[in-house]
């Protein structure tokens, strides 16, 4: 085991009719909110009107922005930064799914940023302030309710870059189940998708003695892997939901990597494919995990094995290394597609035009760094191309 | 699954050569600390050198109060309170095991309240304001590190009272499991005993649909009883130790209780024995477990089917129930026989003499209060008598 940080301060207020306690759980800590959010999901549903309402009944003002959308915009948080300075918010609270929590998150440190908030995400600065961040969670999926990390696109460099700083970890999460009941299957699907993913690439690593996370990984999977088919049926199956969101924010909060070398290569490939293509990023991490645990087990079979027989449920009677992880992988293979999820890059609608440039730009090759990605199996360029070739 | 609120605030620093850390850590947060602390072991093993030496680098006072002992005891805290309050103390720094953190904890809240700060633990008033806590964590056991609760005995009455509240929990909690090194023998085992209970109790309940929950406490029931038998012969070892310290963080800082009704019964029957006898409490706990099991599974069978099976690896093809069951606690029991814990109330060296003083005490009865305790099976006073008979 390394030696680790663990630092999980978010507050988590689960389950029924929560999201009416709103502005009592923020009136402690501002006056003055700005309300961030997608589109217009969450006035049809009457959760706009909840929270507004909640707000008012704590005394708390606000000034709102709407117009997040996946694959949350700089432009938009520019925007956002500047209404925040003008009215002096004190709290940003975002009501949506990742990329509402991620811009929010952009905006919280951006305040205090002299110059673009994009140099913050483009040099890794270090930020030393940033307003404090709350949520009422409508999509269970990018963990970002726990997770001191974001996500942001650039639309004018067509660049997809991630930032995690303690400062951003949100002061208070809320999460009803009940008002994931109007997703849309392929929402639920990848957002499945990507909270395990979140798992994976903690998951799989050359660190040994790591008993109690990788135990707490393959607990967390199979809760996953047990609950989520459930949701195709029933999308209103509030005991489904709940384990599914509880499960999401419980993968990204950072305890399950604890102590582990960590390995985040799908992350990183699938951002290529979600900035040149605006691919669904759970969907992209269905096509590409298989192949890359294909291209990779070889240099590490016993973590697979481990995966395949914990997590996967293969029978530890098979014996051969090879057959059970293969086994493992058509098992991971055939989840993502009882989900409904893309099982190829061509299902994606990406043909092979951009594979080498992709890949390239992913570690840093393409602009004249020569990086790598990945902890199991360090990548170059050309293994990222191999991967993505190996996912077409 | 119940609503929840998870708050998890404490920062764990986790590894080898943490605890030279601590003044960098604690510095943002105060400038003069009470170092606070039980016998002469932390003098003679360098710990106390190495933190002052860390709390001078980083300029930062401190006083101290040594003096803690197991079943930590209200004059002492009250002595505290009045140092910290002549000293203007802005933090606490417990350097130690559970006793030392809960004294902290006491004496932390204790500053900001006029009157007896047993009152809170007796009257279970609510606290608006508690100074900061930082851990250096020897001896892993009580999860105190991670947890907001204190449990205090009061030497004048011979009551040991427990008060939890979401400002007790630690800002920071180092811990490096090189500093178990040198427990005894019987402090291992009842500290592995007491983390397995941390566990039991939220684990042993009637709510449904707790798929998650059950699968992280199966996790970490799991790893504890894998790593312990490992320091038996070898104290030495980090790798075990590296699973046991975390495992015993993660089994008390809430998260394994989210969204179940929790029982507690054992840590009440406990109590009583701690307070009337001075018994250790991992090693009460171990005599207690058992009988409090084979007392109450037929209340819920499918939940002590599910712990046999899941935790104690009893086989799925048994079938019958009852077998299973009684297997499973019989493995428990091995366990703990195993860990050279005491089988039997007589082995804690308890005669039979009090148990109907400290069944009625347990409840309220003995202080004409008609109270019951546990979550699984609701328990008077009578049925905690009967559960200390089947523990004789």
């Amino acid at each position: 085991m390394l030696n680790f940080d663990l630092y999980t301060p978010a507050r988590i207020v689960f389950g029924r009719g929560t999201q009416g306690k709103i502005g009592e759980l923020i009136k402690p800590h501002a006056k003055k909110v700005l309300l961030h959010y997608g589109g217009g999901s969450i006035k049809k549903s009457g959760l706009y009107d909840t929270v507004v309402k909640s707000l008012n009944d704590a005394g708390i003002q606000f000034v709102e922005l709407g117009g997040v959308v996946p694959n949350p915009r700089l432009s938009l948080v520019h925007e956002g930064i500047a209404l925040c300075k003008k009215e002096n918010v004190e709290l940003i609270l975002a009501v949506g799914g990742g990329s509402a929590i991620d811009s929010a998150k952009a905006i919280a440190m951006g305040v205090f940023h002299e110059g673009d908030v994009w140099d913050i995400y483009n040099e890794g600065l270090d930020i030393k302030k940033a307003l404090p961040v709350a949520i009422i969670l409508t999509i269970p999926a990018a963990g970002s309710e726990s997770s001191g990390d974001t996500v942001i696109s650039n639309e004018e460099t067509g660049r997809k870059y991630g930032y995690g700083h303690p400062l951003l970890r949100p002061l208070i999460s809320v999460m009803n189940p009940e008002l994931f009941f109007t997703l849309p299957k392929d929402q639920v699907a990848n957002g499945v998708a990507d909270m395990m993913s979140h798992i994976f690439e903690r998951y799989f690593t050359n660190t040994t003695h790591v008993d109690l996370t990788d135990a707490l990984c393959e607990a967390t999977l199979r809760t996953i892997i047990t609950n989520a088919p459930r949701l195709l049926d029933n999308r209103k199956d509030y005991d489904a939901w709940a384990e599914i969101g509880f499960a999401g924010t419980v993968a990204h909060n950072g305890l399950l990597g604890m102590g582990r070398e960590q390995d985040w290569a799908c992350h990183n490939m699938e951002h290529e494919l979600s900035a040149a293509y605006d691919v669904a990023h759970g969907a992209g991490l269905a096509v590409l995990t298989p192949a890359w645990m294909k291209y990779v087990w070889k240099d590490n079979p016993d973590m697979f094995v481990q995966f395949s027989i914990n997590v996967m449920g293969v029978s530890k009677g098979i014996r051969d290394k090879e057959e059970v992880i293969r086994e493992g992988i058509a098992r991971l293979q055939s989840f993502y597609r009882t989900m409904g999820l893309p099982q190829t890059l061509e299902g994606l609608g990406i043909d092979g035009s951009r594979q080498e440039e992709m890949a390239q730009k992913c570690t840093g090759h393409y602009y004249g760094k020569e990086g790598a990605i990945g902890g199991l199996k360090k990548l170059k360029w050309q293994d990222v191309y191999n991967i993505y070739q190996i996912a077409r």
